[in-house]
């Protein structure tokens, strides 16, 4: 194996939001589940579980949640959940009533578990040429969505995946410069973050202006106020889910 | 390219612990650095920043923290951050001072860039032939990895990484059947879990047999229960430190 074929994929990832009308073999979707399987998970207790959304009802109520129509399109749309009901009902039926299956270590173990896991299902995608968008929005309405798709305590819904064959090729969006992003030993402050990424900020218009023309152009400066503006109270709130849920702080 | 190379690599998965005294070239350094960069971003924020530990000391005392000796060896020690502080300053400097910066949205699309970021570099590494060993347990003690770091407000540690040449071969962990953790359209509950984990909870007790004969011998029923009952306070207590770090709930 040529392992800078691999790496070359990972660099050249783009979320990938058109797909082919052509399913996804069963063969392909085993061996992506196959892979989330032999994803690493925190201290092995392998606490993350996927809900491969096939209905048509059930698409469309997510891609409302979602606020992207394409969302009820994707050939495969499966979403990943933190989840330690198993291990609680496990540790129940094992006479272990211990309330600690609930508390925040518990519940930030199966978060990284879930998040790894759509990750690597991602990797596993675009190596056999698939493309795949990360649903984040499905956080909009994370009480919705665990009505929806039934979710029993001490789970949580942490990001969907869409996932098809590529009906679009976009550019590569630009990033900022890892100077600012990885430091040695210690954090690295800077003084005028506006003057780091004023070449950046440059770039990202010219990214937008090249894919969709009538798409308003947005430095990423102006990008991050619009974000910190546009507060989704229901995504704010999602704490709050997360305690309805069943998990708690202990004190 | 033949994509089943790299979902072959995915599906040999192992924890590396043990790396060969030999440092990991830049430019290797560099190309995971660059799949960190290119990695997938909630909304584009790109709020994952990366520390990279060379400082012995330093190195020191996340062992302890971790409770890991082999942690300061790690050829590269990477400890990745959920980071909202670059971006919160990029809005202040554009004169935009919402605390919505803060708040708890905020904090969980930085957690996710930092997991699915991790994850990444995990995947590029083994690529290249290197071996990963997650770092969960620089969370045993989040406040002091925040001290030692000096992490500025809006930051905080998600999970570590020891990247290096692997020196040993573990065997295949194995796994539930996945049966038991991907559904259709709505979760499933069932009636006996360790009924169906039977096999399972078999295959555990002989894989770590073969591992390592002087480890004690556990199901994963048994681990489960283990892991419930040792209730680590600080673990336990870690979103006390995220709010410490500046991440509000405004209700």
């Amino acid at each position: 194996m040529n392992p800078n074929d691999m790496v070359k994929k990972q660099l050249e990832h783009r979320t990938i939001r058109e797909f082919k009308d052509e399913s996804i073999s069963k063969e392909i979707l085993d061996t992506l589940i196959e892979v989330a399987r032999r994803t690493a998970s925190s201290t092995g207790m392998q606490a993350c579980s996927i809900i491969r959304v096939t209905d048509p009802g059930l698409r469309k109520e997510i891609s409302i949640i979602c606020k992207q129509e394409y969302v009820a399109r994707a050939p495969e749309l499966l979403i990943f959940i933190a989840d330690q009901f198993r291990n609680f009902k496990i540790a129940e039926e094992m006479d272990c009533f211990d309330e600690s299956s609930a508390n925040m270590d518990r519940f930030f173990q199966a978060y990284t578990d879930a998040c790894i896991a759509a990750q690597n299902v991602v990797n596993a995608a675009e190596a056999m040429d698939l493309g795949a968008v990360y649903l984040g929005s499905i956080l909009n309405d994370s009480e919705k969505i665990c009505e929806l798709l039934q979710l029993p305590k001490l789970t949580y819904p942490v990001v969907g995946l869409g996932i098809g064959h590529p009906n679009q090729n976009p550019e590569l969006k630009p990033r900022m410069d890892m100077d600012l992003r990885v430091f040695e030993n210690t954090y690295t402050v800077f003084d005028n973050y506006l003057e780091e990424i004023k070449e950046y900020d440059e770039e990202m218009r010219t990214y937008y202006d090249l894919r969709d023309t009538n798409k308003r152009v947005d430095s990423f400066s102006d990008q991050v106020v619009s974000k910190v503006k546009n507060v989704l109270p229901k995504r704010q709130a999602m704490f709050d889910i997360v305690r309805k849920q069943g998990f708690k702080e202990f004190k």
